[in-house]
């Protein structure tokens, strides 16, 4: 999802910097105090205009929430949405999520979400997979131990791949649907953007899995 | 799938032992015997009406094949189907599948094929599927180190399952297909007769993977 630069959101983003964090080294073991409670920290990668992780936060006051996103643009509309009427469980991060390991300690985080991460479908460009073993690493180093990534996608291909992907790192399989929408887990099933887009024209791909202790 | 009993299958069976075998144990150790060359082995499990064995053996002389089948009717049909135009490389076994261990020996075999197997949707049922982690120690008991398992469903429940089984045994994933009908190796696809059914009517899903050495 590549998106046109919006002037208004750089402006919008550094008036709003106590639900925002631009510098999210300087938070390292420290971002319960971004929130009124100290309580479980749960994580999503690529939060994009952040329709899931605002229900997310609404369905879950007893978790904390962090949406990463790497797009200005994006994650200005993220928190704009979020403004129109906030809880004090969510915090968006603008930053490359990759990198999640520099700004977490070990062990610190519950949960990690990957919503219809952007597929890169050429071999050549699977490494920026966010499913990609470069990727797991970091999320290995600060996930709790039983720590779970929960995994969506649309993308057939994607997907294929990080079932292999997970496999191959030695993950746990706890929960594996191929048309996540056709299943009893659809019931508590909370939606993104993506999911709502492309989910009338074909099947919703879901992975949950954890690192073995 | 249960079928009729037919009463020509038990005596066209008797009158055919040169291809195929009712007495496995006899056998332990021994299956080269049996074939006209000695080359590599690969067994399917739950062979039905043999379609894919028989394309198998013809499209793949340098194998040895052998189609295992529990029931007596069905079988009598594979057999008769086959000796239409009979290979020297494929032998049928009317037999449980589930003993492979009894009746072959560590690392006897290079390739396990599950096509279509019963998919058992009862959870209480879950040790009958062939993808269960019982049946996954017998075929590590039997299949050489890096020997495979290809697994063909078009059942999104039993796939998705054992996606999971497979997984959490440990062992490898070394292609996965959510699709296969339209992958890149739907050129080399052998159909079965179940999959010749049933694929116009969903996907047709494939794994490959093996015990970790
Ligand atoms: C296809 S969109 C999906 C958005 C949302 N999760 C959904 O399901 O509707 C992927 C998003 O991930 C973001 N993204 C990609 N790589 C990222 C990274 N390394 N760190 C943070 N965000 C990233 C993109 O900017 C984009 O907004
Ligand atoms: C659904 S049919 C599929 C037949 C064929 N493989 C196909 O794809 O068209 C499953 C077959 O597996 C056989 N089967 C089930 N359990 C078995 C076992 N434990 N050992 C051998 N055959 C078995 C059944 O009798 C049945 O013929």
């Amino acid at each position: 999802m590549r998106v046109r630069k919006k002037p208004w959101a750089e402006p919008y983003i550094k008036e709003h910097q106590e639900y925002i964090v631009l510098d999210p080294q300087s938070y390292l073991g420290k971002w319960q105090d971004r929130f009124a409670k100290k309580q479980p920290l749960h994580v999503e990668i690529g939060t994009g205009k952040g329709q899931f992780i605002i229900q997310m936060a609404k369905k879950y006051p007893d978790v904390n929430f962090i949406g990463i996103e790497l797009q200005e643009s994006v994650i200005a509309t993220a928190l704009r949405s979020f403004l129109e009427d906030p809880t004090p469980n969510l915090q968006f991060v603008l930053t490359d999520g990759g990198d999640v390991n520099e700004f977490f300690t070990a062990h610190e985080i519950e949960k990690i979400y990957l919503n219809f991460s952007d597929p890169w479908p050429k071999t050549r460009h699977a490494k920026r997979r966010l499913t990609s073993p470069g990727f797991l690493k970091s999320y290995q180093d600060v996930l709790k131990t039983d720590g779970e990534i929960e995994f969506k996608t649309d993308n057939r291909g994607l997907f294929e791949y990080s079932l292999g992907s997970f496999n191959n790192y030695g993950m746990q399989f706890e929960y594996v649907s191929l048309d996540l929408h056709k299943s009893p887990e659809a019931e508590d099933n909370v939606e993104t953007e993506y999911e709502q887009k492309f989910s009338p024209q074909g099947p919703i791909y879901k992975l949950v899995a954890k690192f073995n202790s």
